[in-house]
């Protein structure tokens, strides 16, 4: 098992991790690689790479924040800085995500890209990477 | 391949199963467990442990009831019972989930368990595990 | 790695490929089959299978336009034909799925079935297929 230690910038941030996560795989030998994140305010997706990532990352993230309304009575909001908005934003997204490994690299479609998704940034945060 | 039998308690619930799984698990050496659910109204997600687990739980549980509005128009209801937003809510969740193992246990993040999502019950309900 | 070539035919369509992956697995020797998607505004999920299933499954394709709406001011429109919400229905929808093999074939609960999730189509699609 590998770990990547990641540093998220904003609140709600989908963060291109496709080149780190190669880095990591260098030389691993497998056909399938499990990505996991040890979190329950964050996530995993596959979204656009190429010129247009920006924009589409950016419409992923608000929309996410529009189907999970922070403005919904919630419960665990008594203490303070509470995020429960950001554990049902996790929910919707993946928690482990398994790609094929061709020739020890993530085997992507074109124009796919590996995202950690962040919903309770910025933050120090872990993805575990298993190769089977 | 392991099973686990669930009994579930409400229409709509999150139900910490870590401790079952760790159970099934004892003994098992690989690198990965996967988690499958063998049903289309249910699902599995991570989320919070400790003390504020079951308030969080609730607030995902209202938030999913919420996400997939009962009061929209459906097909799937003309015979009775039917309950096309079960499905649904399973299709947001997970049907499968991949989780490093860590001595024979699950390799989870601090404050991390495992939650069947039952959205069609009371019922009883299976889970498969596979060890890889 | 088995690769199955798809063509969908509706804008947004969830299509049974059930009886197609079971075809490609013939003779496959392993535990867990993992189902990879290579596309961004595309998914998998499990759904109902049996009489209710086409209903069921319009259900699905309907929520999920209803739930991520095309309405919303969006970044990514600006060239066209651009689609971020089908980017989004792809989030919240599976890009891979492990599903236990039994006896060489895919061990789906009763009434279950693996659907191919079209969000832009008509198009020709890819799923991958890894034995572990």
């Amino acid at each position: 098992m590998k770990e990547l230690s990641l540093r998220t910038e904003a609140r709600t941030q989908l963060l291109d991790i496709t080149a780190e996560v190669n880095a990591a795989l260098a030389g691993a030998e497998g056909a399938l690689v499990t990505l996991f994140v040890p979190h329950t305010t964050a996530g995993v997706v596959l979204q656009a790479s190429g010129p247009n990532a920006t924009k589409v990352a950016g419409d992923v993230e608000r929309a996410l924040e529009q189907i999970v309304d922070e403005g919904w009575s919630w419960e665990h909001t008594s203490e303070g800085d509470r995020n429960p908005w950001a554990h049902v934003r996790s929910a919707l997204t993946a928690s482990s995500l398994s790609i094929p490994l061709v020739d020890g690299k993530l085997g992507l479609g074109d124009l796919q890209a590996v995202f950690f998704c962040e919903f309770d940034g910025p933050r120090d945060r872990r993805l575990l990477l298993t190769v089977t």
